[in-house]
């Protein structure tokens, strides 16, 4: 069954989260763990983004919701790296200061590319709400 | 398989809380995201409630929970707008002050009818948990 | 399928917690609400309790939650009544205080016989995690 | 349908958490309860574990997550103990000091066998997250 995705549609850009399952094998064992995949796109004009051209994707995994569920407030927070043999993709989620408080800014780059989003707060806590209920299901311990 | 709704009952009026699931194409695939519907009424006896004549109805669907989700302490908070080709219909939920810290006043306004409850501390909890429950639910990624 | 309880099992007396399903009708609709049955009985020796004749029970339902999530802070919590036809059945919690502070006193009382145990802090918060788990089941919104 | 583990690798050792579905007789009644199959092993070279000679496992049931929900403060918090016919097992998680503060150290104890690994905040909070989704799994709650 195929799931909708969160979609966060801003002036500037535009972010989708899905939730993709572990892949398993013939005898049901999972092979690969699932993830949350994160696709961004810039705008190319009113509620229309250029998903064909300059869409960036992040396969928000295990690793990467570890380092989610730190505590946000240590400097370190908020920055996801992944190599794929020497080619460096990052995704990064950056609190507001200020009268932004309690918002983020989060961006996908990759090379020269970049695009970036605001979130409010209630967006970055119900993708946090979403990333939770994700945990398990990537890892298939809801099927045991 | 047909679920309970979650019934507040109060002297003046009622709330019931319903998960409505996302519907989906013949492949699956979600063609249209669920929601929780709100239905209140007016009562006109005791425990009897106008459902026939005076039932106002909300869907408090993905936007509503992410805005439900963000700080309730900001001052924005509580205040979920659906526009259906310029019918205006509006879910408010208010924070008590002084004596009624703790406790909120949900209401649903179309036109000029209006309906509104008083909500304990514990039935706003509740609501919160059952939606923090409906958000994956609502996208399908418990299907996934 | 049938689970297995939650058990607390002190000198004086013990608690089991089992999740009730909702009953369905032949078209799968919910015609009553679950609950998760408490049950307590007084011990009759070293690890053995007297379920047989001393066992006090009672179905905690959607209505005891909203109080449980209620603010335990609040000088009427902890308090659950249910009039079954005049016969009242009353399950409390009172939170220690001094040295016992961050642990309950659990009860059931029904006419003169009353049964009551000692939770810890991590058995309190271990049932508290139970009955939210329970909140969307016993309304059957998991099988929506 | 198997899962995969949580793994945490570090330099001088390696830890796996897996889930352990209830075990049900013929009837689909419980028999005995699951729980979260920690297995650590101490490094034998680069990102390579000596799971084979080495490996010491603990199965962490409802009783030791009741000890881990309760409050880490306290000073008791952190040793679970399992006692097979007089051979004790022992897991430890001890919060760390100073600038280690937010970090735990997590170890196994069999004998004169022992091996332990640091958990970082973030690691140590995905734990809980997932014990707190296995609880209800553990009792089989969730086939209910």
């Amino acid at each position: 069954m195929y799931a909708a995705s969160f979609n966060i549609y801003k002036k500037s850009a535009a972010a989708q989260f899905s939730l993709l399952p572990p892949r398993r094998d013939e005898n049901g064992r999972v092979s690969k763990n699932g993830a949350v995949l994160v696709e961004m796109a810039p705008s190319i004009g009113e509620k229309t983004y250029d998903w064909k051209n300059k869409k960036l994707t992040f396969a928000f995994g295990v690793n990467d919701l570890v380092q989610f569920f730190d505590d946000p407030s240590s400097g370190k927070w908020g920055s996801f790296l992944h190599d794929n043999d020497g080619q460096i993709k990052k995704l990064t989620i950056t609190p507001g200061e200020g009268k932004y408080q309690g918002t983020y800014m989060m961006g996908i780059s990759s090379g020269d590319a970049r695009v970036s989003v605001s979130l409010s707060a209630g967006e970055f806590h119900t993708m946090g709400r979403l990333f939770n209920f994700a945990l398990p299901k990537i890892l298939g311990w809801d099927g045991v």
